[in-house]
């Protein structure tokens, strides 16, 4: 068997490095120690007919394996852990409720956490922008808050760490540096403990590696750039 | 094995019924055949402590079964598609693609479409709300463009019907009132066919009959509501 392959792009915006979503297909490929190739492609590019016929809504990452051809990070996370040791209970009902932490992560977390980032970002020029952020601010903040008590002062999730907690850092991470994340000390250092991890810092470094490219003439970055 | 208990709402505003996720959860239930109880919680009492302790957000569905309890509805369809035949193919890189597809429907197409409902109800009375909702409508509607690009004239996202399409159905549903779904003539086919599905017009009508409570005392509507 060859070793996977997942899309990557050789260049984002900074204020996107270290986020993009191929690190979580990383992370869980290093936590079960498989090896993996990087489709390396150009900015833009992503768009096109080639990738689109891997991904149709035109985005990293993609995962490649014995003619298997994935896309959704969820999925493909999914589909790591369920073929290698390491990120999943054996036993059935735990390994239900870490898959169950998984999808808590992409629908009920990240959900409002992405439309932080269109307020906060995309939107950010918008006469509203600044009248609406603190609105948006309090929906995650509710969520986060509702995380943060579940959590509790435990270190994971649910028992060791599991493919929940894998996804449940990686939707956070971008919101660190609104604050809000750090509004609950639990959950910073739920995050300071996922990223500690070995197998995320390789993950986080050879993302960073592959960003060799440049951004593509007259590119401008939507709304403003997030602050450093 | 005594059935599955599933929790509902015994009340909720006009616009969200048979809206609600718990139909998601029955129709996967139906489609596979397994009976299942119902857990009727009173309007309001599904955010108080004795619900959190089995959903931490204080939502519904949530799903019992042999001293396992389960939340988060993409979580819990797949835990039925893995036990029971029907919504899963046994080829595994089909299995893969249907459960990738489940994760597309919870991320990548849901994301924009509960913005939009933020947008259109919750803050309909905000001052940019009209200025803000066509921004909104667009990122839905590029999302759906690509959505309808990759189903094309096929019948469902990959092969046969799969869990993968139960959630998708299940989440343009609620959008079909803006009109947007049916812009693309194929979406629209689409979500007729998978509420034309006999289990789903018997999880519509299982929900529907559930709905035996009165609003509480004093209950208004955040925004207004949807139309009609």
């Amino acid at each position: 068997m060859s070793a996977p392959v997942v899309t990557a792009l050789d260049w984002v915006p900074d204020g996107a490095k270290g986020l993009v979503r191929d690190l979580r297909v990383r992370w869980a490929l290093e936590e079960v120690g498989q090896p993996y190739d990087v489709r390396l492609l150009r900015f833009g590019t992503h768009k096109e007919g080639t990738h689109r016929a891997r991904q149709p809504f035109g985005q990293v990452p993609t995962y490649e394996e014995d003619g298997l051809v994935l896309f959704e990070s969820g999925a493909i996370v999914l589909h790591v852990a369920e073929r290698h040791p390491g990120l999943l209970p054996e036993e059935p009902k735990a390994r239900a409720r870490a898959i169950e932490w998984l999808f808590a992560a992409l629908n009920s977390v990240e959900t409002p956490i992405t439309e932080r980032f269109y307020a906060a970002v995309i939107e950010c020029n918008e006469s509203w922008a600044d009248a609406r952020l603190p609105m948006v601010d309090d929906r995650v903040r509710g969520r986060l808050g509702e995380l943060s008590q579940r959590l509790s002062d435990a270190d994971w999730l649910d028992g060791d760490f599991s493919v929940g907690d894998l996804m449940m850092v990686s939707v956070l991470r971008p919101l660190r540096r609104s604050g809000i994340v750090d509004e609950f000390a639990n959950l910073g250092a739920y995050v300071d403990r996922g990223e500690a991890r070995p197998a995320f810092q390789r993950a986080l470094q050879a993302q960073l590696a592959n960003f060799t490219g440049t951004a593509p003439e007259g590119w401008t970055m939507p709304g403003k750039a997030p602050a450093p």
